[in-house]
């Protein structure tokens, strides 16, 4: 797809078809956060992929916007360092940013929807995907083709209006 | 360009041609930004869009690592509104790192680079800008073509290997 449309054809789903999403396009979606910029390229993420259908339901408990990973053909959980400092934890959540919506543009190329969720419970998260102690799942977002409506350009969002968000200039 | 190309081709770039950006692509820029996801929509972000050398000149002196403003075609500063909460804060980053992504790839696909940059000095950013004082700028990134080289996909990043990054079911 052309990027143009992909960025535009991105948006919250939150319901997935049965279908399974194909193993080279999880890797492809993979890729793009694996590449994504950070700080001095610190790199503060590491992507568990989470397939299992027992797994997923799993993952729907750890917040209470989580539920979409029930019935996702995949989620991936990003998992970081934990940071003590406070500008460092803001940076990580920038650089976090950056990878999961390079992952999600990535995804909307393939025709495949992606719906974020933070995580509440960390033990819960930790218990099933097993990272270390000093990592913290930062949030995870449910994969899976659209049970409703394939992927294509919104001609419109619910967003503020263009003239609204920008300023030539000066504010 | 398909993007994955664009995903692929969006490298930092801090030395920049004397080529003007199109007035439309710019735009095009600002728009995916503008379309961004976030939590629960709130959108969180005014874009200022710097183009005169002059203004771009002090942009530049916002930050040590602010240089390769003076020399861009225009530069996106992102401004947000002052959160108290620290909870609010990271959440803020998150949605910012977000909307400069897809920014970026937006950018990369028009063949025009991008380079990030923090803001240390949120008075001098305010005064050249002119934004409320219940706001500060985030980040801002310069846009121009490459001085050296156009974007394109790149073979080989420096990154952590891909299955030192990735996980599948547990870590």
């Amino acid at each position: 797809m052309e990027t143009w449309d992909a960025i535009r054809a991105r948006r919250n789903v939150r319901e997935f078809a049965d279908t399974p999403v194909p193993d080279g396009d999880l890797e492809r979606i993979l890729e793009a956060g694996r590449i994504a910029p950070s700080a001095s390229n610190w790199q503060p993420w590491n992507f568990v992929l989470v397939t299992e259908r027992e797994d997923l339901v799993s993952l729907s408990r750890v917040w209470r916007g989580a539920g979409h990973a029930a019935g996702a053909a995949a989620a991936i959980v990003v998992v970081c360092p934990i940071q003590d400092d406070p500008r460092r934890r803001e940076l990580l959540q920038y650089d976090v940013g950056q990878a999961t919506m390079s992952m999600m543009i990535a995804a909307a190329d393939l025709g495949i929807g992606t719906g974020h969720s933070s995580i509440g419970d960390q033990e819960l998260a930790r218990s099933l995907l097993g990272f270390p102690e000093d990592r913290f799942a930062a949030y995870f977002f449910s994969l899976g083709y659209p049970r409703e409506g394939s992927l294509r350009p919104l001609r419109r969002m619910n967003r503020r209006p263009f003239e609204e968000v920008v300023h030539r200039g000066r504010w």
